[in-house]
């Protein structure tokens, strides 16, 4: 089958410019930032609305996709572990899961809340959350 | 910036073989199947153990891209959705998140419970579950 290749539905802006000021992952984080969409995908956030909870993937551009064992934030004592049992954002395809919160919508730009993601990184999908 | 180009890390091996067989979510499967991942992404599996949650991404190789908005689940009496406000497959960059339950690993082999996903789906990447 043929490789795919991503369609890049905006990016983010934010206020995290390196790895050591971003917060552990979207669990940790109250940290506030705006998705923008490209307009060409506006029309795909249609029934998206403050307040919501939603699903979002992003593109670590910046990851390495080459490794395949790591220590788990760089601590050795704990032995190095496959990169597919963590949420290290090194790994074959670098794509983060981030739960974010709906704090306005203007247009294509999202307000959010609860961002562990570098200013600047592309956006791949939004979904709704579901859980069990 | 240059559009990223997936990697496939594996391939899913399940008994669901079209849509209408395929349980609305993975919230609501027990359907069970098997992650091949490729021999030379294995080295990434480690520390992935029986009874462990992770966290699956497929690549939905079957699904339009060039789609934005959309009735949910065929159903016209809610009116049209914009698909990133959806779990629809449809959408720009088609890849599922599923939770599975991790059932035994074989090498390079994860027979895994809580599939909603077609036989022979290629599979993006894994992650340690995380949740707030």
């Amino acid at each position: 089958m043929e490789p795919a290749r991503l369609q890049f539905i905006g990016v983010l802006h934010g206020d995290i410019t390196s790895r050591e000021d971003a917060p552990k992952n979207y669990t940790e984080s109250e940290r506030v930032g705006t998705l923008e969409i490209y307009p060409e995908y506006q029309e795909g956030l249609d029934g998206i609305a403050p307040g919501q909870t939603i699903v979002v993937l992003f593109w670590l551009h910046q990851a390495s996709r080459d490794i395949l064992k790591i220590y788990p934030r760089g601590d050795r004592s704990k032995g190095l572990h496959g990169v597919f049992a963590t949420r290290s954002p090194i790994r074959p395809n670098p794509i983060a899961i981030s739960e974010l919160k709906v704090l306005a919508v203007h247009g294509n730009q999202l307000e959010v809340s609860g961002l562990d993601i570098l200013d600047g990184t592309p956006i791949v999908d939004i979904k709704k959350k579901i859980g069990r």
